[in-house]
């Protein structure tokens, strides 16, 4: 894909599709307006909408068994940079790249942050990385980061954050999302409640260190890299961390986080509930945290997901919510594999927006199961496709941008 | 939904759609050719498609903890083929009733068969219940029916499974499925392979009385009623006991029957590959055999199980296998679940059939998984509705019949 | 078991086993000794510990797909009390059983609990069924109790809450245990808040009417009855209603209300942590919610809760806990189950009290796993039986009491 | 732990504790004389019983978030050799190393062979890796190796296999293990039964090369690396491939490679039953296949894992499995960890053993699961510690091996 943007692609490209397009698009407006479906607002709304990019994400992932790279995985932030803007370019709702330090560290962070603006992205929340130790790391994270007993090593993991918070503030972040791995891999290994104590108690420094316009996101997971216990290991301790931390303190959902069958619309409905969401991982999975493309394997439980944050108690927050992808490309190249998630999470998004809402309640408050799943399939069966496009065409991005990565 | 066919229901109903319909097909049917996809073969394939209603899905399911049942329940099978023939009048797939004994046991088979015809329906595999007592009943099937320690109990197991056979042939049927709840609660309670030993023996007995055109199918499934050890557990299990019997015997797949993150698709895969799959019970799940309705949670799961039917290795078998929906309706209107279903199953059969199969096995072949993903979900998002109401409508039903649902 | 209890049957087992008993209680005196392990003091908690039995627990359970019933079940909550007299007189740790109503619902109260206090037991929790519509019922409960959309239906469910209070209040109860079903079997079908704060609603109206000296306990449950999704449906939801509700409401853990792979301990630990565990419902599962024997399937599992529950921030509040066995008895006479859970129990108990907690603190803030796990393995390879049987023999009960159940 | 067998410390240790384990061992003698126990008996077959250790498992293992290593991790497969030799010594039935191919390449295997002999260890079954690229590999494994499109990849894998043959025939190994990751992360991606098809082609022509007296073991794996499909994913395909290669072709069952839930017991089971089981690789797991120690968190399970290799059907067979301890020691050192693991295998068989068959067999054929449970818990409590450091005092090792390894 690296060579994708040279000689006008995206013209040559668009200009190939634009009469069929322009066909097809005023058959879809006359669809909506025989099924009364807001065309313009739901534009309006996708036009809006904006995903951020994992620096990390941009080079080929792997697992503890090995690692297969293609070439051209970018060697530093600054080609990572180069690589978000390939996928901005064709696709245009993901203006945004999240750092990962001390991964994406460099010398001069407004460079940094001139770089990113001269293809038009800008820095989305930092993430602090304590689950692992960096070449002649004095302290060791392998019993833990922000819950380990040694004082010292606690002290070292919180001034990683607090840094990150500092460089976020140069970069123009607007929050912090803090995962870690601490957690135990034998019965009896650890006292979750002394861990948990240990953790507020660290975050608790951490937040002092929060600027006032910025969030700080708690991301749980069950398991991974530790496989008995893991002490933010699911929504329940992420919320009362979040809610004894205080107002700027919220959960982050990521997709793959769960344990086998869990309902995770629920999950994000209760955030909701709580007032305490703050935003999305987005990648699909079939057994962990397998951190596969979004929407490649269960596409409606994505579109599930969108139809909960777009409850109306969600209303005011929705767009305040961080959106970001969260993959790990093992077998695809990274570029091609965030064009078609980007993709999916509009589809999802879009077709939740077609839901019609009033005829949904209509049917729950009556208990009519057959008519809500109807309202809800209705809406789901819609193609989306020339709508995204259009939105792209607005943009100046490419019709159909997954098609140009098919080789 | 009883009361729904009088008053030339279907007719008024068409009437009203059809003109709409019509200018929607001729879209159709220019974007099939201007994307090469053959609209004539495909639609031959869904005419010729066939799905058999359970006689036991007519009248509202439920849990151990309660049933709630609707008014117009139906009694008996008379009063089940009555409602059978609402959904195969509104559908036009489901032509057949599958019938369960002793549930639907009568005095005269030959009376019942007329009365199916009556309505143009006929009936498909016959389903013995060896997993429950029936009142006033001799022997007990607490501790297995097959498998059980006791000869006389097994022996009246295999009894009650001729006599499914005896009563299938006057019906009409061309199978039986057999499956049993046999198993364990507690570790040490059965020893597993006498269990299976017994099963085998039981099942020689059945087989050798299987009529020559007939088949004979073994359901698997992990657990439930038995909560330790369930003696026909899995796909391998079913497998190796579909060998031992003969070329009659075939593996039954129920969607809803496997352990947590069971990839169903490769199973399917397995029993084409080892030419021993011999047909389906579609429904839902999200935790366990919740018997939800076809498609209502992962429809995208359903596409990709008939991407598998329609392999190369599965050509010759795909229209002797049989079709079956096995679903509890504990909430909704049994009519109103089955004509949605049946609709749900023969859009995951349309997609799967507008896949380009030479495209994907060029990207299969090139090791490019963007490639072969984008050619899924290409197909998977057609709006196949059009050509569904077209096939309805050249058999005589409705055009989008589950919209007749809605209260 | 019934006529177990006939003929001194207890005494006469005892005299049989008393002098080679006493011999062993010598060794495992001594073994104490060598080890430095508190025989008295742990002897005293175990004398104290009580677990209450469930009434509907005394008959044969079933599943969805039948019941097997043994003769001898009993036909009302008197038979039952004889029955769970049974059990204590052999046991001596079950004195007290938990009512299920309307299930037990007689004309007098009083009378029914003389009748217990002539067999020496009293009532623990009372239970509230409200997933269940009884004969000739009004209002149904197959769209929701607490939650339902109407209203009627919701104040019939809070009225039934509160009669099993005014029940309670005269059967000497000091608690009501409330768990409903209800859910949706549909995406779309349910608002997820709406329901959650339906259910707020009504368990507010419930817990004004909570006595002083009682407790409300809340439990949760992933699925089924329903399969989609259920509004109390883990320990983050029933830990908020919790504090929402006030300090009388607390959760309640049933061992098998968890999706797979879920570390149950950790959610012991929480709950202690935020001060809100009430109590448990005891059995084992390899599925889902199976009901089985508790211990019978993953003993130690059932060590590591009682390990939690001794954590030095439940010590105040452990004997303020109620313990209740709930299981599904579909193959066993209930009896010999109940007398096995009992046992399995106190076992897990007893060897967790031999863990010695210093030196496991000591290998916790040391990192080291392997000397923690040894710690644990180490009281957990203690055989106590002979300690259960002291304190049986101590409570006028009887030796080895399981070995009574094979015939 | 390395400098542990400095300055005879096992007899040190011994005689510390040798006169306490006179005194218990006769307790326990008379214990078993008094319940008819065979002592002697089963004390030989203990005695007899070997487990291998894996190579690979002796250096700190990690997950795809990072690594810790300790100090003192073995560089090559020499030293691994020494680690496996203190094990060994103090454990005793540890004689053998399986090694891993081609990490533990060396330029002379004679060589290689004698400095095990020279620390009385020989080598266990090889094992080929073909599921990650070396360094200057020509041809990637990325997109399989045994199943790979690319017949050059395909001959690649195999003759990595042949070469490992050649190696072990040279070590005095006795078979060979075949693990590959190969599978797919998208739908669509590959073809399952193409991919079976190439798999058994590749594996015909490595079973070609099997010596006589040698057996291939086929290791099965739901999946990770591969998150969508996995070629050889469950217990069906592993035997449908051990049975088309031929005799000398097994199927080897580890314990974490399942679904949740699964009943690791029944697949042993079923491979006895089918004749086809051939190995074993040893550990435990919480969520998949966490590599965690043995028996570290259900002990029970284990027990009842052994139960079934004790089957009259595989009385034959026993001794001719491949016991193996394959674990990632995360957090631990390796060297403490395999010598916990081997105990807890051995204390998992030494119960097994203890189970009175014919009285179990007795409760199985009268429908008697609480008669049952008891015969397996009777045996299960027994606390055979004492007869375990009898087995090691006759071998020249260690009493209590493991509580040498707290520091």
């Amino acid at each position: 894909m690296k060579n994708l943007l040279n000689n006008n692609i995206i013209e040559t490209h668009n200009k190939k599709y634009f009469s069929s397009h322009k066909r097809d698009l005023d058959v879809f407006k006359n669809f909506c307006l025989k099924n009364k479906l807001n065309y313009q607002g739901i534009k309006k709304k996708i036009l809006k909408f904006k995903i951020a990019l994992p620096s990390w994400g941009l080079g080929t992932g792997g697992t503890r068994f090995g690692r297969f790279p293609i070439d051209g995985d970018p060697l530093n932030i600054f080609q990572k940079i180069e690589d978000c803007s390939i996928v901005n370019k064709l696709v245009g709702s993901t203006p945004s790249i999240s750092p990962h330090f001390p991964w994406d560290k460099v010398t001069d962070y407004v460079e940094l942050k001139e770089y990113a603006k001269s293809f038009d992205l800008n820095f989305d929340l930092v993430n602090s990385n304590t689950f692992q130790d960096q070449e002649g790391q004095k302290y060791s994270y392998k019993f833990g980061s922000l819950t380990n007993n040694d004082v010292k090593i606690r002290e070292r993991a919180i001034e990683l954050n607090l840094e990150c918070i500092r460089i976020g503030k140069i970069l123009g972040s607007k929050g912090i999302t803090v995962w870690i791995g601490d957690g135990s891999n034998f019965p009896g290994q650890a006292n979750f409640s002394k861990s948990l104590d240990l953790y507020l108690k660290s975050m608790k420094k951490i937040y002092e260190k929060i600027p006032k316009d910025w969030k700080l996101l708690i991301e749980h997971k069950p398991y991974e890299p530790s496989f008995y216990s893991t002490t933010i290991n699911d929504w329940g301790t992420s919320y009362i961390c979040a809610k004894e931390l205080g107002p700027k303190a919220k959960c982050l959902v990521d997709l793959g986080h769960h344990l086998p069958n869990t309902n995770i619309e629920m999950i994000v409905s209760r955030l909701i509930f709580l007032k305490k969401l703050g935003g999305f991982h987005f990648n699909d999975s079939n057994y962990g945290d397998d951190d596969l493309d979004t929407g490649s394997t269960n596409p409606y439980k994505l579109f599930l997901i969108f139809l909960e944050l777009l409850d109306d108690r969600n209303k005011k927050d929705f767009f305040n919510l961080s959106f970001m992808i969260d993959q790990s490309h093992n077998v695809t190249d990274p570029i091609e594999s965030l064009i078609l998630s980007a993709d999916e999470i509009l589809i999802a998004y879009a077709k939740a927006l077609f839901v019609n809402k009033k005829k949904l309640q209509f049917f729950q408050n009556n208990n009519d199961p057959i008519g809500a799943t109807l309202e809800l399939k209705k809406a789901y069966n819609i193609d989306v496709k020339i709508l995204l496009n259009q939105v792209r065409i607005e943009k100046g991005c490419a019709i159909d941008p997954k098609y140009l990565c098919i080789r």
